[in-house]
């Protein structure tokens, strides 16, 4: 399980939420209140917008809270939409690739969650993947692979939460051929640089958690509050997709995942 | 506060402390029990003796629980005597050279504790150090400056305890000129690869811990049980110096720091 | 491409070969002589077998010249029986394990060569691997894919011999299909311990060299001689395989590729 | 011997002289065309200046030419002045801390040359800093420390240039009394985050070269050509201080150091 933040609204110093609060995700790194692990330290990742289309990308493998190059990065660049993760491993090697959030093209890419006995589908899944996106596979996750399945469904054409809900099901059917009773959770954020969109949702009704924080000109979506002020956070329904668009109002929508309704019965 | 664990023995691979143990030295550098801190990520290290009079030294800055080369250097090297540390930097940077066990010539030496303030020292102490010795100086810890002081000591004719001694009452005295408060806590392994020698002692009697293990052919010295079995550890006393020879059993002494005696009247 | 050496003979610190040299595989790393490219700081690697069946591996993606870890190490691990490798990358990331040798089981695997478009082939070869092999896969280059691909033939009862025929001529068939101009080169080595197998083919004739040297107890085989004594180095033929086992005179055989003979005619 | 550049003028991506050009600094990492050594793999740095008094810095240890956080930010971040490193380590580690460019408080500062001898003049250079210089002091080069001494000497009142006078001529009497026959040499950049300042000098007169290249909006300050315009890049002369401020030519000025003029007499 990883820690994770997405903000969008006014530019801001991405300290301002990264670094400085009492619960930021650098603290999170050694000392998450909520995640599964208290310890995050297999790695961190920035994505971030700027005056380019595509996000820069900054990962790497060292824990985040004594990574001098997230702090300084984090107190000099301004952005109007930025993703940061801080990663326990599970079972994948700690490298920079495998770190989130992953980018290609415009988009960028994070995950709490996991594909239970993901090393028994990992081949059939790939084999989904036309050669341009398996091309763009740098790691071994089962984060990265699920980016590139939904990308893969976005280029036919599918809307993203159209593609979320796609790639879980096939996923999860995949998961039941191959007999694996571990779940399929999923708590995600995408972006394109212009809009965040917000995942929640996991077969077995486990789904990691997801906060959301609205005030006027800044938009947070965060595994944990940053912050003790509870009641300014909201819960992210499950089974849900929240949508967020500068100067608009986050909007909540059920996702529908493929023709059956998440969490499964027993 | 740091984790570490010394051994001297019938050669043993390595992994049997540092990585096999429910409560091995690896599993301590994300879940210690009784650090200060649970987490122990900030880098880790062996030095362990072989066929020459140096040892051998392992240390990178990556948290010890998911370091493949430190897995498969202890499941592959025997060795008679070694020492191995994780790390829970307090001030300094995260840098193999600030990375435990420290080595000099045929010596080693880790150390968990602290000189309390140390900045507002480390220049007097530094200044200290013969030339040769200050030229070994690669990192910035206190720990590295303590070693280098008890090595200028003993090559003056001292014994490892009366330089450690020596050296404890000089650092304690320039705190007291500085007028820092905080403690100075030193619970610290010393090797020449054929002697162990364990000290604990601090200024103020909350010297961090150091728990003994004799079985026949094999004597620990860890921060905390590596194992469940609580009887089969002792706790060393503190201010005191642990010798454990090869063959020997080990022998507890007194540590003499200055001409006063520890803790000292608060 | 890269440079690598193996050694088979009384057991010898590592550092007699690895460091010591005047043109050393450290040396190398920074300036080498024969490669096609000087430089060699894409990571570096060391496989060595002691008391273990299975072999030691220690790599990194620092480049050798400044590695203390690399340094401390081969100074003090005495050998029977070790490979080790720098790096140049060619197309694919400087990750720990993209670094050579690779190993799985008893076998350690290095390479210096390629996959001409090697990612316009490489989910083909990658689909002939059986499942437990493909978990195996730990970075992304066609050297450690070859290497699996190798032992797949193995472990269906081919010998190492006929296994590298196979793989490099099914390689090559991919490769024709989809058209690809460029070469396949192999310049590699493959031990499980006892032997060493050293190969030299490629489709274009243009296969990166390997020396061999012969001393009453210590065979040595490189990628370009590690001392300024020409006369003592022979170069492996083109096409051929070199035996060596400890005790014997190393043998070399024709390596049979497919059913043709390399290199093809243009 | 380093690589390095520094730029001064309209807010440009970084990219466009780290990264694209012909002969950039990341292509000098590996091939460096008048350097002392062809590659420069010891780690970079980055001190970019943008909406804080404060420079941002990005170091890594890792060779510039294969790390794609440093290619992300410099196609991401536009900065009117900023200053780039590529290191070859002469005589101290392979760390972040020893990367250059040095920050402390809104200056940057980067180096090429030499105090020869250096660890036996460290000493005496470093019990000249002012106690929170000195505690600025993170890593163990001679670069480092000449920064810090220009800084205690500017707090003193003494401009940029006078400071380095002073400190370059000091340096060099504390040479003289340890014998040292080597030299001291200085191609060196500091800024404030308004001005750049280049300086050169060296007691023997083999000072490493600088190249200045002024255009619209655009000065850049570089240790090689970035291109094949031979023409278009003057080079500093010796014994010579260049002030770049936007908007304005850069002027030149001869370097006063002590009392004497150097190159001294052999």
């Amino acid at each position: 399980m990883c820690r994770l933040l997405a903000y969008s609204g006014d530019p801001t110093f991405m300290d301002t939420l990264v670094c400085a609060p009492k619960n930021s995700l650098v603290r999170q790194s050694l000392h998450a209140c909520e995640g599964k692990t208290a310890t995050n330290g297999d790695g961190f990742g920035l994505a971030w917008y700027g005056d380019r289309e595509e996000p820069g990308l900054f990962r790497d493998l060292r824990p985040a809270w004594s990574d001098e190059n997230l702090k300084s990065l984090c107190a000099q660049v301004r952005s109007p939409l930025f993703l940061a993760h801080v990663r326990a491993a599970t079972q994948t090697a700690t490298t920079r690739a495998n770190c989130h959030p992953f980018s290609c093209g415009r988009y960028a890419f994070m995950h709490n969650g996991q594909i239970g006995s993901y090393h028994r589908v990992r081949r059939k899944l790939e084999a989904l993947l036309p050669d341009e996106l398996f091309d763009q596979r740098a790691g071994t996750t089962d984060s990265e692979l699920l980016f590139l399945l939904i990308l893969a469904r976005m280029e036919e054409g599918e809307t993203p939460m159209a593609a979320v809900g796609t790639v879980l099901a096939q996923t999860k059917e995949y998961m039941v051929k191959a007999q694996i009773p571990e779940a399929l959770r999923f708590a995600a954020i995408l972006s394109d640089g212009q809009t965040i969109w917000a995942f929640r949702a996991s077969c077995d009704g486990l789904t990691p958690r997801l906060y959301l924080r609205e005030r006027p000109g800044a938009t947070i979506i965060a595994s944990e509050p940053l912050d003790n002020l509870r009641d300014a956070w909201t819960q992210v329904p499950d089974n849900s997709v929240i949508t967020i668009r500068q100067g608009l109002a986050a909007t909540t929508e059920p996702l529908v995942i493929g023709e059956g309704s998440w969490p499964l019965a027993a």
